[in-house]
C-alpha cells in the first residue's frame, strides 16, 4: 500500500492518529490508540525477549529522560547535535537542506559542511517549497535539542534526551557496583527520546517523541569473547561503504564469517547477524527485504568507529528504510563523562587491573518498525484484508464469538474471562455475521478466533468444544475449550535467542 | 524503616537512584535499575489486568505527552496549575508556601488565597529554611508545567503534560468513533506525567517526571449502571470532609451501602470500593493502614464534585500520604476542550439523542505505589531482611542456584533457561552458600528459588527434581522441574476483578 492508504486505514482502525487531532494535529507527534498501544508494547516485550536474552548479564533500566545541562554538555550533544537548515530569504520559511536535495543527494548530506550544503543548492539551483524563491539563506546549524526551564525562575537548565543511550551511560557506574559486576555488561533501555526536527514527515519515521529500543554494551576491548561458531555461517546482506564509494550500491549477501575476514571484529559481525535474525526471524521481513548499509567515515558521527544500518524496503515509503542500526562508540561516551563528572568510569578486570569500557550500542526504533510491520505484514489478498502479523506480536491474539449473540453470548463471555484470566489477551465480538467477525479480525492481525455455538452449549461448561479458524490459512477445526489456552500460549511468547540453541554470550567472572 | 534507610537500601540494590547521578543527581529526577524497573512493569500491569478488566469496553492507549499551548489553555492548566511560591526577600530563596506551612497547615494549603497564605505566614512568624529571615514576600502563583520551544526559532510552544488525563480527553473523539463505541467508554493510559516543583523532595513522592496510571470512564450522566450489589457490603475506611470540618480527623470504617446512603453515586462508590480492594487484595496493603480522604469544596479542584484520594500509611514518611484518587470531573474537560477546538463531542444514547459524556477519573501514582509496597512489605525478620511481595509483583519471580557451582552449573543454566522460555523471568545465581543466595533473594522479594543438586543431574535432563524454597515460610520441598513452570505460572498472574466473580460493567447497546 502507498503511505496515504496505509495511515488512512491505521487511522481507522485506532491504531495511530496525530496528537491533538481535535486542534489539528501536532506536527511529529502520535496518538497510539489500542490496537497501536498493544502492538508497541508486544514489539517491545519481544525485542526484550531477544536482545536482553542474549546474556545473563543484560538488564533493562528505566532511567530519566529529562537531563541536567552538564549531561548534554559532556556528550557533545550541546555543541554537535545539530541539523544544517536553510532559511528562504523571500518568504522565511526554514527548511531542513537534507529534505531540499532528497532528489539530488539521496543519502543525506551528512558528511557535507554548511558551505558544501550552498554549493549544491546553488548548483542544482534548488526552489524553496513553499514560495518557489531561489534566494536560499547560508545553511546554518540547528540544534534539535528541547531544551526545558527547570527549577524555579528556571534558572537551572534542562534538556529532554535526544537518544536513551544517555541515560544508560550515566548509570553506568551505579550498575557497574550495584552486585559488584563484571564486563561484558549490558543495559538495555526501552524508552523516549525527543528531537525538535525541522520537517517531521513519513508518519512515524521523522516524529519529535519516538521510542527507542536500545541495548548498550559495555565491554573490555581486548576481551570481549562471542561465540562466533553459532552465527559463521549465517548470510548476511551488505552494502559496504566502500563498494558505494565505487559506485556499487546493489549490495550483496556474505557468509558471516566472510564479513569478520573483511577486518569487521567477531563480536560487532555477532551482533549484527543477531540484528538479521530479530528482523527476520522474530519480527517476519522477508530476508530479500532486509539489508545492512554501512555507513563511511564521512557519514557516521565522529566517535562512531563502525556503523551499519539495517534497513527495511517498505513500499509505502518508497524504498529501503532505517529501522535499527549498530554503533561501536568506542570509548568516547565514558571518557567524555569521566572527564566531566570527576567520576572513575573504569571497571576492574580479573587480574586487578582496570580498564574504561568500549560501548557497542544496538539501537532499534520502535515506531517505525510498528509501521514497518504494517507495511510488510497489512495486505491485501484477494477480497480480504489481512494483518499477517506473528501472533506473539498481535495486538488481540485471540477473539472469542458467539455464533448466535442471544443464545451462546453467556457461554462465550464466560470462555473469554477464562481465556484473559489464563494471561491470553482476547476480544468478544457478537455483532454481525461470522464472516464480517472474521473479516474485522483479519484486519487487525489477531491470528485466531474461536466461535461457541450450540454443540459448544450443550457439551456444557468446561466441556465443550469450540471452532478454532487461522487467520492465514483460513482453516477451522473443532477443539476442546479446556485445551485452548495451552495450545495457544506456546505461540504468543516472542522467540528468544537460546530457542534456537545459540549459547548466550558469557562474561568473563 | 525510615526514610533514609530505606532508601539507601533501595539504591543499593540498584532499585532506584538519583537521575545523573555522577553530576550530583538531578532534583525531583530518579532512574530505575534492573530490579525497580522490573518492579515498575509489574505494578503497571497489576493495574491493567484489574482497572482495564473492569470493562470489556476500557482500552489503554498512548498518547502523546507533548501538547501545543491550545491545549492546556483549553484545559485550565495555562492558568490554574499553580502553586503559591514565597520568596525570601532576604536570601532569595524560592520556597513552596506549602513546604513552610506545613506543621501549621498539615493539609496544605489548598483554597486559602495568595493574601489568606501570607497572613498564616506572619501569624506564626515562619521563617526561610535557608537563612532564617522573616522577610518573606507575597506568595504569588508559579506555573508548575514545563514548557518547550516548539518547531524551528520555537515560535509554536508545546507542553509536558502535567496529567496524563488530558491525553485521554483529546483522544475521546477518535476513541468515540472507531468501531462506533458506546458508552460507558474507558480510556486508560499509563504514562509520564512532568511538573516543575519548586520543592521536590520525599523521593517517589514529589517528583519532576512521574508515571501516572489512570483510567477516565467517559459515561451518561443518565445512565451509568453498575453491579453495586457485588461491592453494597464491603467495609470502606473514609475521613469525610464535614466530619473533619467538625473536628473528627480520625476516620470511620462504613458499608458501601452507607456511603451510597449518604448520598454518593453509586458508580463512584462502586469504583471506590475497587480501588480499595486493588490497594488491599492486590498491592497487599493491609486493610488498616488503607483510608479515603473526602475533599472538601475548598480543597478540591474547582471542577471536581466528588474527590476521595487514597491514603496509605507509611512509616517511612511519617504518615498517611496519597497514592491514587477518583475524581468526578463531571462534563467540565469535554465541554472545555469541544469549546476551544469547536469540535463536538457528544455521544449518542440509542434512543438518537446525544449526550455530552461525563468523566469519572480513577488516578494512580506508580512510582508513589512503588515506594509504598517498599515501604509496606520490606521488612527486617529476625535476622533477616525480606520483601514480602506478592508473587506477582516480584520483579525476579523465580532463582536458580546449582548447590555447587561446579557440578550442578551446566543442569542449572539449562533449567534457567528452559522457565525463562516458558515465560517466568529468572535470575541464576551460583555465588557463595545457599543461605547467602536465600538471603539475597529474600531482600529482593523473589518468592521462589530452586536449587539444583546431584540428584536432580543423576535423575537425568527433563527427570530431575529440585528442591523449591519458598521466600516468606521458607518451608523446602521437592518438585520436579517439568511441573515447575505449570506450578508457578498461575501465581505471577495479577488478579483481575472478575477472578472473584464480580461482574464487569456492561456497557448498554
Amino acid at each position: 500500500m502507498k503511505i496515504d492508504e496505509l495511515y488512512a486505514l491505521l487511522r481507522r482502525r485506532g491504531v495511530l492518529w496525530p496528537s491533538a487531532e481535535i486542534y489539528g494535529g501536532a506536527q511529529g507527534l502520535y496518538d497510539y490508540g489500542p490496537l497501536g498501544a498493544a502492538l508497541k508494547r508486544r514489539i517491545e516485550d519481544a525485542w526484550s525477549a531477544w536482545f536482553l536474552g542474549l546474556s545473563r548479564d543484560y538488564y533493562r533500566i528505566e532511567p530519566s529522560e529529562i537531563v541536567p545541562e552538564s549531561v548534554v554538555r559532556a556528550s557533545g550533544h550541546l555543541e554537535n547535535f545539530t541539523d544544517p537548515e536553510v532559511v528562504c530569504e523571500a518568504c522565511h520559511t526554514p527548511v531542513r537542506a537534507e529534505t531540499l536535495l532528497e532528489k539530488e543527494r539521496p543519502g543525506g548530506v551528512d558528511g557535507l559542511t554548511p558551505s558544501q550544503i550552498g554549493e549544491v543548492l546553488r548548483a542544482h539551483q534548488i526552489r524553496c517549497p513553499t514560495c518557489g524563491s531561489t534566494a536560499l539563506g547560508v545553511p546554518r546549524p540547528f540544534n534539535l535539542m528541547f531544551s526545558i526551564p527547570f527549577g524555579v525562575d528556571g534558572e537551572e537548565r534542562a534538556y529532554l534526551l535526544p537518544e536513551t543511550a544517555q541515560g544508560s551511560y550515566l548509570a553506568f557506574a551505579r550498575m557497574r557496583d550495584v552486585g559488584r559486576k563484571a564486563l561484558p555488561l549490558g543495559i538495555g533501555v526501552i524508552g523516549k527520546a525527543y528531537r525538535n526536527e525541522i520537517a517531521p514527515r513519513q508518519v512515524l519515521f521523522r516524529m519529535r517523541a519516538f521510542t527507542q529500543a536500545e541495548l548498550q554494551i559495555f565491554f573490555d576491548p581486548n576481551d570481549f569473547a562471542v561465540p562466533f561458531a553459532e552465527v559463521r555461517d549465517e548470510k548476511v546482506p551488505v552494502v559496504r561503504a566502500a563498494e558505494r564509494e565505487r559506485g556499487h550500491a546493489e549490495g550483496e549477501v556474505v557468509p558471516a564469517s566472510a564479513l569478520a575476514a573483511s577486518g569487521l571484529p567477531e563480536f560487532y559481525v555477532y551482533h549484527l547477524v543477531h540484528l538479521l535474525r530479530f528482523l527476520r526471524d522474530v519480527l517476519g521481513y522477508p530476508a530479500e527485504r532486509i539489508r545492512f548499509l554501512e555507513k563511511s567515515e564521512a557519514e557516521r558521527a565522529f566517535y562512531n568507529r563502525i556503523q551499519f544500518d539495517a534497513e527495511v524496503f517498505l513500499e509505502s515509503l518508497g524504498g529501503f528504510k532505517e529501522v535499527g542500526a549498530i554503533h561501536y562508540r568506542g570509548d568516547y561516551d565514558l571518557t567524555r563523562h569521566s572527564v566531566a563528572s570527576g567520576k572513575d568510569l573504569a571497571a576492574s578486570r580479573k587480574d586487578g587491573s582496570s580498564v574504561l569500557p568500549h560501548v557497542l550500542e544496538l539501537t532499534f526504533g520502535v515506531d517505525r518498525n510498528l509501521w514497518a510491520l504494517a507495511d510488510v505484514h497489512l495486505v491485501h489478498d484477494g477480497e480480504r484484508t489481512v494483518w499477517r502479523l506473528p501472533a506473539y506480536l498481535a495486538p488481540v491474539p485471540l477473539a472469542v464469538f458467539p455464533l448466535i449473540a442471544k443464545e451462546h453470548a453467556a457461554y462465550a463471555l464466560r470462555l473469554a474471562d477464562a481465556m484473559a484470566t489464563e494471561g491470553v489477551p482476547v476480544q468478544y465480538d457478537d455483532a454481525s455475521s461470522i464472516g464480517r467477525r472474521y473479516a474485522r479480525m483479519d484486519e487487525v492481525g489477531t491470528p485466531y478466533c474461536v466461535t461457541v455455538d450450540g454443540e459448544t452449549v450443550a457439551e456444557g461448561p468446561g466441556q465443550g468444544t469450540v471452532t478454532l479458524r487461522a487467520r492465514d490459512s483460513r482453516a477451522q477445526e473443532r477443539i476442546a475449550t479446556a485445551e485452548l489456552a495451552s495450545r495457544l500460549r506456546p505461540t504468543l511468547r516472542p522467540p528468544r535467542p537460546t530457542d534456537r540453541e545459540v549459547p548466550a554470550v558469557r562474561s568473563v567472572r
